[in-house]
């Protein structure tokens, strides 16, 4: 077999889409991107937008269809074909059972599109789409792990994991906050502007200590930044920093009844992951980074190995 | 003198400027509005834009130039001309102490801009301009009030007034919150929609009473009102109620420590304010609207009496 691609996985996120070809022997033979993501494909256009991000990678002689595992938005309602969520507490060893198969009506493909996970409790509703296959990945690089994980990033997941079920969750909107409030809030003057030094770090740690011990304050606490702005003459560095720290504190803040001191798995880019390590720290718990592409790699072919 | 305007009274926003001739009586002789804020302005365009919008209003016979009393953002740093705020605990009696005074280039107006208010103190930075006029408005319609105020908006206002001293505030992003949510962020897709019935205030007393309860939360609890739309199939307008009501609710539960059980003024326009009132009954604390125009133009009175 050698390097020879025996199936695809896929992360087809909102606003972006990765490949990786995969061996038999379970090597990565290619990775592809485009900014092909759910939100600009209708249905019928996601076999070709996948033909186009593979056209080459596949070699001609392949007979018959390739064997494709996919996670994410295309599985949302408006994505390629619904996957329906599955509840939790949520079993990662059985994922796969919960995909759907759209029909490729080039006959190049036979994706399955592995479901996300939905909490339907009164008052804890929530849902994911992807993290599910990152929590799957962290079971395959270190088995029998329980405990909480964190995946930050646009909508911050924390998820409770325990013996191979997803028990519990709760997203945070930080990420998704921090771009709106420097982007369109009366915070832009304040945010956005010269970059210099490591005031950014100063103000990072300042608003993180602040979100943490008054999570319930941050209605309050984000027009403080512009206020301590115009009276203290603080760069627009260090006020990025601290709107950036503010937000992670909060969310922090926020879940302290999760946190045991046990150290976390922080699975996400690196640098926004490194953020938030900065951030656990401030709160007392250790956590370790795990890349976010690995993990959805893993995860992938742990899905695909669930095959009855 | 009879409805002779003795001078003019400007309420200077950000978006926008409205005006209302005085006579010697007190009572308002005209009004005007446009929406040449201080926004749109640059310091040399302010005596012009109050030229258009006074046009025709004021007597040819008017010798000499016209008393201007103005408060709001034509005292910002890039307003007219900065009028330095005061210090909290500050002296709502002398406010037009700290006022400055323009020169106008056209001798048509002798123009005053009211300070604003800052507050300095690390932790609790926070800044005011126009509020602090409506405050002194209150004490005008109601001598002797003391305790704690609330100015919902884009930036909702409390203050603790005692004696006729603004002696405490804090500002809350709530409005501006609100539009980013509702317009730009994933919440978007769940807040629009075609609008029927009375499931908006079904969805706004479940938001409050979940902002009040666990203000520590709202990080969570925004994400959340995706997830019950997707899970739960609330309709658009349920959800809007919902999200308005959080952070409503979630205003009052960071500020909780503030409330006594004593009737609230809330100084707001009629609609919003009366959300508010919902939301307060729901927290078990009785208010009273005032009109903020009403409060504004009693507070420009009141300024101006308080000429030496």
């Amino acid at each position: 077999m050698g390097d020879h691609t025996q199936w695809v996985a896929v992360d087809w996120g909102t606003s972006n889409v990765r490949a990786w070809g995969i061996s038999a022997d379970g090597l990565t033979t290619f990775s592809a991107e485009s900014d092909k993501g759910m939100s600009r494909l209708s249905p019928a256009q996601f076999s070709d937008a996948l033909g186009d991000l593979l056209a080459g990678e596949l070699s001609a002689n392949d007979s018959g269809s390739t064997e494709i595992i996919v996670c994410g938005m295309a599985g949302a309602r408006q994505g390629w074909l619904e996957a329906p969520y599955i509840d939790a507490p949520a079993n990662l060893n059985t994922l796969l059972h919960g995909a759907v198969r759209p029909t490729d009506p080039s006959g190049r493909f036979s994706p399955s599109i592995l479901p996300g996970v939905a909490q339907r409790s009164a008052g804890r509703e929530d849902v994911m789409r992807g993290e599910e296959t990152q929590l799957l990945g962290l079971l395959a690089l270190q088995p029998g792990f329980s405990g909480v994980v964190v995946l930050p990033g646009t909508h911050s997941k924390w998820v409770l994991v325990d013996d191979g079920k997803l028990t519990r969750f709760s997203t945070a909107l930080t990420g998704e906050l921090f771009e709106l409030l420097s982007a369109h809030s009366v915070l832009r003057h304040t945010v956005n502007g010269t970059q210099s030094g490591e005031e950014a770090d100063e103000g990072f740690a300042a608003g993180v200590d602040i979100g943490i011990e008054t999570p319930d304050q941050l209605m309050a606490s984000l027009f403080r930044a512009r206020a301590a702005s115009l009276l203290s003459g603080r760069s627009a560095e260090w006020c990025r920093g601290y709107l950036s720290g503010l937000l992670i504190g909060s969310e922090i803040g926020a879940h302290r009844s999760w946190l045991s001191g046990v150290e976390l798995p922080l699975i996400g880019s690196r640098k926004l992951a490194e953020r938030y390590r900065t951030a656990f720290s401030r709160a007392g718990t250790p956590s370790r980074l795990i890349d976010a592409t690995e993990a959805t790699l893993a995860g992938l072919k742990q899905a695909r190995m669930q095959r009855a």
